[in-house]
């Protein structure tokens, strides 16, 4: 499973529409929809430009430092409606991505980049409106020279991502959703999403937290104490 | 005074117009007029927009990673003019605030959040023009579980920061004035602030500093050597 | 040659015509161009504002932490064209840089500066539009109280930078060109281009990498496995 | 599979024949063995104490940081042989585990502890001779508030951990091998260990790896030169 | 308070009797008596040699980055008893303390150091047996340039030290006691003390924390499901 | 010079009398001696191993991340009296060297390795005698599939070596001398010596730094005050 040199090339993926819906909701949202278990990459994946918000099938990259080869062989397995996720097999912050391979994932109908490494060419990146979630940003070259894997489970960031599994990418940061678990996911932050337009309306309108959610009670038998 | 589990009801604040007043002269100013003491965060302290320059009445918050209910807590302590500055017991990027807490503090009249921790939900925060400056942006949720304080003086971002006490925050960071300090760091501040105009001025026409400030004696004197 | 309280003042520089050619290629092609060779400064380098793209002679200052004097010296030695380039003899994130240096480097002609240190005042830095490249954003005020040097080689941000060295800094970092290899690497960089476009159209395309650059046969033979 | 609130309670466990011969290679000779895929824990895991080299079946805890809760949950699904690894929510360097703890798992037959956070009483852990890799070391306390799992696969310093795969533990840090690859990855590791015995007399007889390795052919070709 | 340029000479400080019984405690059983408030000093600050657990009345420095100064102005301060804690004006690494200042502190009878910063002459220190906890090792020399104070309260590595506070510091890390709160904290390590005694010995005889604690009941309320 | 793929053969080394003498300074003393100019490797670089103080000739490699192809190639180029220092390309924490290329460097008379990056194989290094500063420790391995160079001027965790160079490392860290300074270096650091020991006696007996350095003036005259 988590050999180096395989290429996985026929991945389950879920129905577009499922996955599209994802992209409505944003990271923060999911990732309370989906119990606040695992799936959150770490916090130091930013995006490289403002206000893109998307959601899709992860396409999994597995690549060694300073190496971007399996890139390039990545591109050959993604389908519209994929996101490329990178993992290193060590930390890195080289500039494995740029303007080339952007232009490639994006003739293939890819929505974005997750990549726990660093990307070049940004200013490109941005004009092309290519979204990017990086760890530096990075002009350092790489080689073409030792085999990683693609679409094999990896750790990227933190976060275990399997081939197919839902990425959603705002400015918030990065979450994965397993595939087996994004219906009931997308269930619970529709839920969530209704539920929060109420109670914004309330604190807006001068409601007390500690009131609507009735906390007063709890913090009080905890022991909190009001001094002068 | 550094217990967990208390909430100060009635801490002293400073009159308004010496409180808004610091917002003209901006972080950099004061921390200069301020004698270059201790009281300026640390500079991972970032905001997560462009643009906001203000100045407000330090409530303080002590929370613990991974909860955030004592910013639940604090809204209700919060007066117009207020910033809400808050301290964590042990380091955390969790995203311990979101726009829902932000709507709360600005139906009280809260000017900002500066918090040693994380934020979610940035892109609302944005489109509603809440000032905030964080360690981190994370979706990462928190539970309401455990007591913090609120009201209490805490060390925030390396900065001792008492309830009451002017924060000031732009581009360049935070910093904290002392209560009894303000008034006199203000006057220090507005004649910094003429002096530098005319500074400017010169340094605009050619003039240099290595004349203006009569700087070439006394690096004479400690041996600067100029050679071809 | 690293003496601390020398500063040197006739320091050759490149032809114009030649330094400001840089520009038009950028900090990603002039390090490829310069065959990945050390040069490129640590990625934590980042510019305090979007846009620029600059290129210019160095000239270099060694500063000791919390020190900003050696700027001051450093100004009188720079025409226009030139870029600042300020290492340190130690770690620092202190503020050694704001406004005013920023008022005297313009009125002397300077394009940007590069600092391993903090910059502040960027409010003001970004309304002149002097570029600036720094490790960090920190209002902390410092001293003029210890020498240091001007115009010696220094290490900045883990790279050589010789006196009269060739700066070029955008939106991916900052890479420098020793002088004696400048002509060559600006015509690597020219040939890099052109080549570039013909690539990108190609991808553009939907041709893949994997057949473009014909990666498909030493893959195999490495041992690279596709599976379903 | 990943959810919060879950206790895994029989785990599938590999003969202890087979996991402790692990021990007597390493951290390193396992990871070659392995292939050099994911399976070491980042760097920054250290061990507290000199001199342990240790392999076990593992036992995973997923924790939320600043409580320590699901640690005491574990303990009871331990066995002799085991080896306790703890993953967090969020990152944290919180001290969730001392001296108690390990006194409790040594009753059980626990062989050590991996914990991508912080530990205390690491004087009374030494004393014990109780193994322990961590992040940090910290007296920082914790509270017992909210719920997390016991032997759900858990992404551990970087990697991905399923209860019941062999961690192995030395000066070296910590690598796991997954159940399933267990043995074929011991017996490559036998296999290097003889083989590296050879090498180092060769080499210890000044033999040149250049030669050893036949590198100066493949060197030559991709261009090395040799100058005076 | 907080300004520059000022030595406080005269400072309170607790009965030797007080003080000393702190170090039969150790940091962690102090940092719970004291109800895990903050007081504890960030984990990064590491003791140079194994062994060393001590109590003392803090005599504070608030030193310049890359200037000792102060550290000379301060020895005159010490009497026996005491443990220097220096804070710094900004983030550093330098060595400002080696063996020469070590030798006057120990003339002094001054019992250890606790310094935000660098120190160096290492391999004398542990000759010497002169404790010290410290954020990192480094030969870089200081100078003797600019004021900072001295026995005024500071923040050391993110906690708040004022003069006379009782330091202790073992292999766990470094805490601070208010004076105000050091003989109730004093009595609160005493009887945790006692208690840790009995439940080392349940554990080590089997009895599982779940049980002890009697974790069972709360954990089934909050839901914990185990499962096969 | 700074060229990849190119390894220089005969480069000048100092005699082995004057190197060798550095060993008896240590690394502060020396850094100290040469003026504090750079040349004092960052703090980070920590001796695996107590007690080894060495002064050696640099022969410098320059590795690409990931890949240790060109320690193999430098081992040729060491004689007896050589430190290897080994600098990157770009930020790594990977496990270049281990105890193969020890026993081989061991074999030709080097004293030491110096790597901006990781080792492993860290219990055998300890119990060969063979003396690494390193970044990390570290198990990753790396491959033989790019060029780096060997002998020329690299820079190595911040400052810039050349081979040939004087290298000093013990536990204070290491530092570089260049070659054309090694002569006056070492004559200034006697002359610290001598000085020293003097310093430290009166020290012992209780004479003030504020004294034995005539400081009282100086401070006075800068404003620092004295108060109850």
């Amino acid at each position: 499973m988590t050999a180096l040199g395989v290429v996985v090339t026929d991945i389950p993926r879920l129905s577009p529409a499922l996955v599209n819906e994802f992209s409505t909701y944003g990271v923060t949202t999911v990732h309370e929809a989906g119990g606040r278990t695992p799936g959150l990459l770490a916090s130091y994946m930013r995006p490289i430009s403002e206000g893109h918000s998307i959601s899709g099938s992860a396409v999994t990259v597995l690549a060694q430092p300073g190496d971007n080869w399996m890139l390039h062989v990545a591109v050959e397995q993604c389908q519209p409606g994929d996101i490329l996720v990178v993992a290193m097999t060590a930390p890195s912050t080289d500039g494995l991505f740029g303007d080339l391979l952007a232009t490639s994932l994006m003739a293939r109908g890819v929505r974005g980049l997750v990549i726990d490494a660093g990307v070049r060419d940004i200013k490109t990146l941005r004009e092309l409106g290519f979204p990017v979630w990086s760890k530096a940003v990075s002009a350092r070259g790489t080689v073409k020279a030792t085999l990683g894997s693609v679409n094999i489970p990896v750790v990227c960031a933190g976060a275990l991502v399997a081939p197919g599994d839902v990425i959603v990418a705002d400015q918030d940061g990065v979450v994965v959703v397993p595939s087996a678990k994004a219906q009931e996911t997308l269930e619970k932050a529709s839920a969530r999403e209704a539920n929060e337009a109420q109670k914004r309306e309330k604190l807006a309108s001068g409601v007390l937290g500690l009131d609507m959610y009735q906390m007063r009670e709890p913090l009080k038998q905890l022991g909190l104490r009001y001094i002068d």
